[in-house]
């Protein structure tokens, strides 16, 4: 945190301006990419995503029981062929962001993944907690985890999903020198945007992500921290038509985030079928990775003053 | 709190009646207000607010990382123009609470908000928890954050939402000695009121709140605290319109609050525009904004024996 | 907590039998009562009930700030009123279970509810805990409650229910001593029962409860426990249909508990009053005050063997 | 937990692979069960299960006081005749898992089970955690458990379902020294497998659980732990209907897990007797008891190679 004479020691209300806004500044949205309309004339573009996590966050907290570890397995068991099998019948592209520790115990998905087209993300080594790292260590365990991903699918990844989105205050820094062409961690918009570095351009494209997109706070269950899967899939279904539709509405883009552990389940998979078929019945829409969207929103780094990259 | 005998050693099931008694009468709800008819003949008075938060209770927790920061820059970056914009197709006036360092971080917004016609009003500092200040601090960032507003919007707020409707034992006085014409932060009724203080009126009039009628408590998302947006907008739309029927039949005040970086999003907007098109609908509705029914609250203070403003 | 060999030191499944079961046994349901078809040839009886308790709970907390107080003061003050003219309006006897400190808060409420016909329950002094007071506190508390009512209302009532349906291991003995007639404060069955003390008949009547008949889980909203009020009213009003449904194909109870602050707001009397147009609609109900259904119970231990009152 | 140089010492995502596999591999799925078809040639198997818990896991926790004790009596004097009743209105076999301690409460309730045909299984000592014990703590409550309910229902079970689901390190050593055919507790597919302990098959058989298909994550109340019954029973019930639905589709099984305390009651009782319709109503049906899928499963590890039991 920036000082000073010494505000760390103050109440937050009590901060001077120097204090709070270099805070904010530290990271922050700067120019909307990918505004000008899609490939192939589209007027919605769709970027869904899986983020592969199996046994890794119960590893990560050192809580795991053959209890809490079997229904991450479940998502690799059942869940990843059941989602291919689906994404095969709508012909759609996804990207699967993985932990590399998940990586190594499924490496068989990996090479499901690739052979069925799909992109593969950088998404930590264990689901490690970014904000509770150092530099340096963020930067190795990043570097390790995209090292291994290249060598069990064959491609270095271009992207990253931060593990629980925990984008931590070196997280830009670190996917800077490690040459990520774009992070789907944060959230100040609904379409791409250039990630600023207190203040500056950085040429990163950000893909951004929203808890409403996302499976895991309608469906997770986290026995000791009270979440339960209080709301009806039938209620998610309607949320995400809505995300969607809004996206049409404004020529924008729907970015979908699902934990194979928990979309995978029967009563959940029909709703993920049902907006797959929601989508399928507009005219329109560009099905996309997050690279690919990426690629797009960079082009208009290039070709608009400003960019650094 | 009032002792009798040091009654903070007591447990409150001990207290006597001098203690509980005047605990309760410290704040409380005097006359009714504005109940005898709304302007231009209508059956039913429509206030809808925003609190413009944005980046500030992060802030105030000082748990800010990129990721949280995000999250309400979202707020500014993408709902505000969004909900400006409905507004306007409406053509519905809005009262817009920001705290002073909101307002300092997004001074396009309150040029926005002013030029729109939409009311400004005070919402704190960094949307401090006015119930952990000292009446001292919480004066002085009361008069600070109407100064800055006043500077930045071109005009002196006559309103104040205390930040979480965390109205402490001082806030009354504090609002009586900066000159506030009305308070937007307690619940004693659905339509305006007198603030008593002690007992005896104080000419104040409140503009009650509520967390029915509030987008937060459906909607947030606050991951270690185990809040998740687990209603369906469908469902808060329906309490919404449910809230309205009832001021319709009563002839009373319907008043909404709503945050950008919550109810701005594609799924959530979804559900005001339905809630402005059903209220659009019905005949003899007066749009305002707080200030406004203030404003008829306020002629019943002067109309009426024992107005003591 | 019975001791064998100090099984105080042990963990619960350490315990033997001569723990447990006397645990179990302390306070438990004995001969169901009423089950003979009710007054009037009804086929299903109705007592609805309200738990005033505005101020109370906050005091009881020591938390009150103004604006926690006025959320409890909105239910005397608005939604009192409201529930009465609705009682009127379908001809609807209900009781109403008081704190003490809630009945000198607001003497006039008393007043209206006899002034009705209602019945007044004992509900607690300032709706302590009983559970962390000694049974000494419990009895003088409760008879101070008992007196106070007495007084304010000019009768003497005959039931109790204990604040937050907590019961404890001395309640039993202290409302026997006290000469209460009914409790309804526990969940054993649908129907009345009489109350056993150590596997003995009491005499005294239990109207059971239920969360599932209450409004609080669904629409409480307490802040820093992060209680929401998820449940949408019409998904409310279906549960408490549905409950009401079991009960007349069963010619049984259907009890509702309700507390002013909570259900008195717009959005959810509009289900209250859908609940009374079904049950309305339904042909054979006997609307009655706990009272009633109690003395029905009780007719039944006169006439069985074995009763001991 | 597996030592490489002290990694006790370490944090997760310092752990060598040495640490991290061994962890995953204690207990993990093997061979898929049961794929081959349903007796009868039926599509699709229902196996429905009830955890007869009743006042068990208060006493459990300590916390019993006679309102507590009070919502798990229910269980056991309302809802099982309730639901036994059901059963044979629809013909349905289920298996019921009981505390030992909650069978010597409720010793008739074992009678009626046996005389209606239903399978007893174990469900622990007193609903203890297992994660919390020894593994000689275990073993001999386990053990315990199955003498009881042995002597009162005059057969040994062959299941277990673990209290809670809280499959210890040592749960699987545990049953397999016991002679258990089958446990019912984990969550790895939705369908039969065959556990595997440190990667070697077992021979016993799991029948796969999972909240999704059990009703306390929607219908338990607790409390202190912020639990709410917040979803209504036709949103679990449009769930349920989805899971099974997507077991038809896949030839699967569909298993559900309830409390008698929770489903019991007149509005959830109206959706399980509506979710039995659902399933009557849909041809190929195969309605089995626990044991009954387990011993189709056990009949695929007898004719497929590997199989070691």
């Amino acid at each position: 945190m920036p000082a000073a004479d010494d505000p760390t020691a103050l109440e937050p209300w009590q901060w001077p301006e120097d204090v709070w806004r270099p805070l904010v500044e530290q990271v922050r949205a700067g120019r909307p990419l990918a505004r000008d309309g899609w490939p192939e004339g589209a007027r919605v573009a769709v970027a869904i995503s899986f983020d592969s996590d199996h046994e890794t966050p119960v590893l990560r907290d050192n809580s795991q029981t053959p209890g809490t570890l079997a229904a991450g397995e479940y998502g690799a068991r059942v869940a990843v062929p059941r989602l291919l099998r689906l994404l095969a019948e709508y012909d759609v592209p996804a990207t699967f962001f993985m932990p590399a520790v998940s990586a190594l115990l499924h490496p068989d998905e990996v090479e499901a993944y690739v052979a069925a087209g799909h992109e593969l993300g950088v998404h930590g080594w264990i689901h490690e907690r970014n904000t509770l790292l150092s530099r340096d260590d963020e930067l190795e365990l990043t570097a390790r985890s995209l090292d291994t991903l290249q060598r069990l699918s064959g491609r270095r990844p271009v992207g990253i999903r931060t593990p629980s989105w925990d984008f931590s205050p070196h997280t830009l820094d670190v996917l800077r020198e490690l040459g990520f062409r774009y992070d789907s961690s944060l959230m100040a918009d609904d379409g791409p945007y250039e990630l600023l570095a207190d203040g500056s351009p950085t040429g990163v494209v950000e893909i951004p992500v929203e808890w409403i997109r996302d499976d895991a706070p309608y469906f997770a269950m986290v026995r000791y921290a009270g979440l339960r899967p209080y709301t009806p899939p039938a209620g998610v279904l309607d949320i995400w038509k809505r995300e969607f539709d809004g996206a049409v509405e404004e020529s924008g883009l729907f970015q979908l985030t699902m934990h194979p552990s928990l979309i995978g389940h029967r009563s959940r998979f029909s709703i993920l079928r049902e907006l797959l078929a929601h989508i399928r019945g507009t005219s329109g829409v560009w099905w996309a990775t997050h690279e690919q969207v990426a690629a797009v929103a960079a082009a208009g780094l290039t070709t608009t003053k400003g960019a650094t990259r």
